[in-house]
């Protein structure tokens, strides 16, 4: 087994372990039905690497982990009620399983055990360690605010995408590996250096889960492509397109926008204009340039195990094709 | 001025001046606007008082006294929500005035503010205070989840109702008052009585709410009463008639239990059964039985001014009318 999965089944046998209560039901059958969700895990399984790269172990980064996947976990059931998501990961959400006033009070107490994980972290640097997540926790508040906002809003750029995933996307990817390193008792550099990393590593995650969405081969990838043009969704690469298309291709993609969305069998002739405006290729290489930044922060660090699974980490994010 | 009314001061100026972010709007408008919203602020000056009891400073824990205090709004948010509540204190609640979304992601916010506001903290208990703090929010959200399964369970009793507001409202009351003497450096037996002092205040408060909704002046309660008759709310009076009442009146409670609450009409029906079957007596009684054994904890501390403002406080929730 790997490290990186032998970090993760650590991780899983943890969570499945955390919740003891059993009532009210109306709170804990939900609540642990969203821990026993899976999903990559990677959030978690980066907090634990961040901690060994600077000489820590895994295993003290352990809660500190599960705090950062159930805060994870906390913003998606809030999320999905507010994006009317139905499903998740192939299974119900919860306001869609129950109802959302169960979905809010989940979302509320998995924020509350997210820090009672974290807080049982032994660390002299432990008020540091918090305070970082809760910077991470208004920085995702922040992030989805704008998020919802561009839904309604026409001029949006680039730019105010970026700092949007920066702050809904990479904060929490950038305070996981910061948070390994305060409870590696890192030396500043080594902070600031994992801290980089996660945040570069978050950008690329977020902009490829996008080119996925509509480049993606549809078997590969689980699900349909172009869900994101269907919902009309301010991409980086819709909004790349808006920047350079001319004529007929720049009206399409303004219908899009004032339309909210197009119907699934646009979706061919909006991935023609990506393709063409050379969106596509510009949302790669600004994949690329964040992938070898990250390995560039990691080169600051010494050369261990760890290091080098984070390297991999960043080139399978930068390769994967789902 | 009094040193209730001087602490409450110090704790509206920190409030005022506390959020300095302005984008993105949609999250800090409303915001504002909440922790603009006034209130008594109970929970803060006793988590000032109860620090002084034991030989801190107020002004310790003002931090922690604004923690508490954002943390009870972002509970009244989400609440709202959940209630379908459309006015607070006068003003229209966050998801009338703005929509769902809005309310919930205001009230996630308001929970990591808290959190940032505590940790600002400076004590060597730093830990415990947070996993204190903590232990609230976790009982906070199973005393709403109880609350909400109680509207369509028919069989409650008495003692699941005391278990109810024991989460709801006595818990975070109890932590205000613990918080305060952790931030006071305070002994074992100081924690512990204070902690107690919390519990049977905030028992004795929500108790009494449930007495007022029904038995206070309307012009002195600011409005209307039998509220929680309309709305069929199992109250700890609805409960202790329910458990004496006999023949006709036990089936007009029975009733108002199927029908999930009144027409405003039959309010002085149910204010008689309430007053005949002795179960607004019994809630005078309890209340009085929680506020004595609050002062009794108070004895254990050194005599000193803040006792004194406990002590007064706890008489004054005895005699209050709105």
């Amino acid at each position: 087994m790997s490290r990186y999965d032998r970090h993760k089944a650590l991780l899983e046998e943890h969570l499945a372990r955390l919740v003891k209560e059993s009532v009210p039901r109306s709170l804990y059958e939900p609540l642990k039905y969203v821990l026993a969700g899976g999903g990559k895990r990677i959030r978690p399984v980066l907090l634990m690497l961040s901690c060994e790269a600077v000489g820590g172990t895994a295993r003290s980064a352990l809660r500190a982990g599960a705090a950062i996947e159930i805060l994870h976990n906390f913003t998606l059931v809030h999320d999905d009620i507010m994006d009317n998501a139905s499903s998740r990961r192939g299974r119900k959400t919860v306001h869609t399983k129950w109802d959302t006033n169960v979905a809010i009070l989940v979302g509320d107490e998995l924020l509350a055990l997210a820090y009672r994980a974290v807080l049982q972290t032994k660390s002299p640097n432990i008020q540091r360690i918090a305070k970082t997540f809760t910077d991470g926790v208004v920085e995702v508040c922040e992030g989805q605010a704008y998020d919802k906002e561009f839904e309604t809003r026409s001029a949006v750029t680039v730019n105010d995408y970026l700092l949007m995933i920066e702050k809904k996307t990479a904060k929490m990817v950038s305070v996981a590996a910061e948070i390994g390193a305060l409870i590696g008792n890192a030396a500043p550099e080594g902070i600031r250096a994992l801290r980089q990393y996660g945040h570069h590593v978050g950008l690329a995650f977020q902009i490829q889960d996008d080119l996925l969405d509509i480049m993606a081969n549809e078997e590969e990838l689980g699900k349909k492509i172009g869900g994101d043009l269907v919902e009309g969704k301010k991409t980086f690469l819709l909004l790349e397109a808006l920047r350079t298309a001319r004529g007929s291709d720049r009206k399409l993609l303004r219908e899009l926008v004032a339309n909210k969305g197009c119907s699934p069998d646009r979706i061919p002739e909006y991935r023609r204009i990506y393709i063409e405006t050379g969106a596509a290729a510009s949302a790669r290489r600004r994949i690329e340039r964040e992938i070898n930044r990250s390995k560039q922060e990691l080169h600051r660090l010494p050369s261990t195990g760890a290091q080098a699974v984070l390297e991999w980490f960043a080139d399978m994010l930068l390769h994967r094709t789902y």
